[in-house]
């Protein structure tokens, strides 16, 4: 069990007369994640909605907010209880036994052409040892080829691009190495967390974005970047890639500044709260 | 009110020991089209699933087949009860009263870098009066500036190819028209169906890829290649572009033939049932 | 007649133990421009080299420098005796009657895929009137459908991005209009050139890249993002796009900081030396 | 010393009033290929122009035809003096030292998109030793990671295409293995030759793009696709890649059918001319 205190603070300037915001900054609630506490401020008087995928947990906050300084935080403290489970105990589940709302887990999306990384995935991966053994290696693998290297990509950047450059942030990574998976045909998807422990020298706390596979019908939890502590990490949106989990999808004219991002641990031995540690196990937190 | 006879023969060589299928054959059922009667003709003794997705009423059929010859054939009787309404009644809904379950449609995706084309679409379209009358004439547009080309894409094309290349096949209209409205903030997602009536030089019947955009709240369906009868069309797969609904997504080495697929009208002047015929209203089948 | 005085200062800092540089700043020697002084100031005991291309005229200044910083300095003073002829007397050279030494630039380059563009450039321009009034035709186009973005696009930026993405800086405005002009079988090159004018919005002096035609046997100058004054450009470099004419090519570990440029003009009445003015007519500078 | 009797006979439809070929057909004349006889048959009446590049040697012959048929037959007897060196005795040539003229070949162009590629090649040949055995190594490199699939690429497919999906034709060998080169600084272009020894399943004699390496002061030919005996290659074009040597360009409306290529070594022992054989040596051509 892990506790993470976690907050952010979004600071905008809308230009327009009115602008539309989707935000998808709350902590999501999953079988294995729980929120203690939360506290969410906005300005008063805006028009909002709220809504909460019903498979995907994803809580999206909808707002429309006139011309002006617009000002957001939301603040939560969230317990982790993750699932451990040893690697080589998992493998990969056959076409024919996934359960359909897995199925389009497979499939090619925006920034993840795997389309066009089958014969190369085929060679790289094809004659490996199926499971667990096989998802890590492609985590390596990618761990290994791409240079993490700040501003070197943009937000259009996909895995295609990342396989021809191998220069990226955290989301090259994590789309590359989806776009492989579904390749060999191994679903993955791709999770928005905030990560404790991040590299001090990758600027502070920050969205994260990283890697999801459905091993032995469950769906583990894996970072090819490789700057976190996974089980440091706090879920907020999980979808097919970064185009459906924007933290912010903004409507209008609108003057941002980088999110501001608390996040950090919280212990408590009595309750057996210890802090993020990394583990040789697979992870789940789904 | 069209009645509309379909049936498609599938015919493939098995090379490996086992090979999985996903089917996505069989007519939808949609508030709007009913099937009257169907037949599915499968080899006998072989390990199927079945599926129907609650929201977008894809029916997926999931097959294991050994090595071998497979013959696959659905036939099926279906009404489709056109909803018919008047363009200039049809209003964009703003992005703060889509309903939640709309958003994903406003998301690039695979084929449909809506991200890219941001500045193109809000130049040639943004000053326009907003409703069906720039949903039509996003469709004209794409219609009178891409030349219908058998052969000239293939399926790794996307929109923003097909924006440089402006050739392509009916995939490839539909793809750059749904990419050129989510540009615009203006939920759009792709139809795989059959047509009744594209023209006799395109080939024959085929699945046929059209544009369904989301208006006045309520899908409208678009043809941006203009080779169908637009009453004439009968919906199997919904999606957010061509990687969502493949007719069949193969696992395992197989050759395949094309599929033969048959369509007619069928009448019946009694029941107030006539040929499928053009129409200036807007069209929604959902 | 025109005079102008430009200055340039590079500051490199080398990091490895040596590194070597290219460098094309000199102002080129052409039929109608001509150095009245120059100066080049290196640092003592550098190992250099120097080439001019017997063709293009370009300068290429060869040198290796050891571990520390490296400063270098060009200034001259340059005048530009420019050809101007009425457009409407200009006309496209037939492929038969092109000389064989412009035939490369008929052929896509590294930034200008014009192989793509075919059916798209056929469209838009083929049914014009031929000639200068086409070729202004392409280079209003140019200006009217791309809006100049400063940090939009990056070294790697094509003419086939630009059409999809429609912003850019003034080489993505080149690289397109270069992509057009060789769709249509108009020869077409890029010139890297100092811009006396510029707006001042822009960032002050710098490089800038503009388009050459070769019409009626001679190559013509058109600026497509309409920031210079044409008549106050000075060349440097002439080459098929960007990649054969960057100002330094940097061979290892080094450090840079924006060049410094100065550009102004001279007059002098007495010599028929004016201010550099906007023209109607075609001008060339070869 | 070998011999080749060439041949090709090309026959078009022209459906224009007129249209023009630059074409790029015959043996070109290098210091170690030379011209035993050759005969080029053309109908009467044809207005024609011809040009050798004095640098590439490559040989152009302009036409424009007529509307209706046209047909052109080449026939060459070649010799070529093969120059065999040990591939340990080469060395890539510093920057520092290249001839100006071979400078080119460091930049990126159409197909070859090396800058795009640094980071790869340095990851994966910069730590290597220097000279041909690196070379050769990005050689291999290439043979086994892309597998040669007839019709799996277009005339638009460039290397860094090829570099995601690992399929092409010798054009996609030699394109990547040129982009790979110039990203590590080692001069490179592309040579579009005939191959006798082609494997049969390849559909017999065809014209035949492989590479060319500047190495201790001279270009050194490799073939990435595997497919040729090297020493049974006959020359006809040299550039820096695909588009500056198709061995047709067509400007008009023409119906084109595929070259009817022929290829046979000639020997003769008194003379000391053998079949084409491999050797395990470097070989230049020029």
């Amino acid at each position: 069990m892990n506790r993470l205190r976690y907050a952010v603070s979004l600071s905008y300037e809308v230009m327009d007369p009115m602008a539309d915001f989707l935000l998808n900054i709350e902590a999501a609630r999953t079988p294995r994640q729980s929120v203690v506490s939360e506290q969410l401020t906005l300005p008063p008087g805006l028009e909002t909605a709220r809504y909460t995928d019903p498979v995907l947990a994803n809580r999206l906050l909808r707002l429309r907010a006139p011309q002006g300084p617009l000002g957001i935080r939301y603040e939560a403290i969230i317990d982790i209880d993750h699932y451990l489970e040893d690697g080589d105990r998992l493998s990969e589940v056959p076409v024919a036994e996934l359960p359909f709302d897995v199925l389009p887990y497979l499939a090619p999306s925006r920034y993840c052409e795997s389309d066009r990384l089958m014969e190369f995935a085929s060679r790289e991966f094809g004659g490996m040892l199926r499971g667990y053994v096989r998802v890590y290696a492609i985590r390596e693998w990618v761990r290994n080829h791409v240079r993490f290297l700040s501003r070197s990509t943009n937000e259009r950047t996909s895995a295609a691009d990342t396989i021809v450059e191998r220069t990226g942030v955290c989301r090259d990574f994590a789309h590359l190495m989806i776009a492989l998976c579904r390749a060999l045909s191994i679903p993955a998807r791709m999770s928005s967390s905030l990560d404790y422990g991040a590299d001090a020298d990758m600027g502070g706390p920050d969205f994260h974005a990283v890697v999801e596979v459905y091993l032995s019908h469950r769906w583990y939890l894996l970072d090819p970047s490789g700057i976190s502590i996974p089980t440091g990490l706090l879920r907020i949106g999980t979808g097919r890639d970064a185009a459906d989990i924007p933290f912010a999808a903004i409507f209008g004219q609108v003057r941002s500044e980088r999110p501001a991002v608390e996040i950090e641990p919280l212990t408590d031995a009595a309750a057996g709260i210890g802090m993020p540690v990394f583990t040789p196990q697979a992870i789940s937190t789904w």
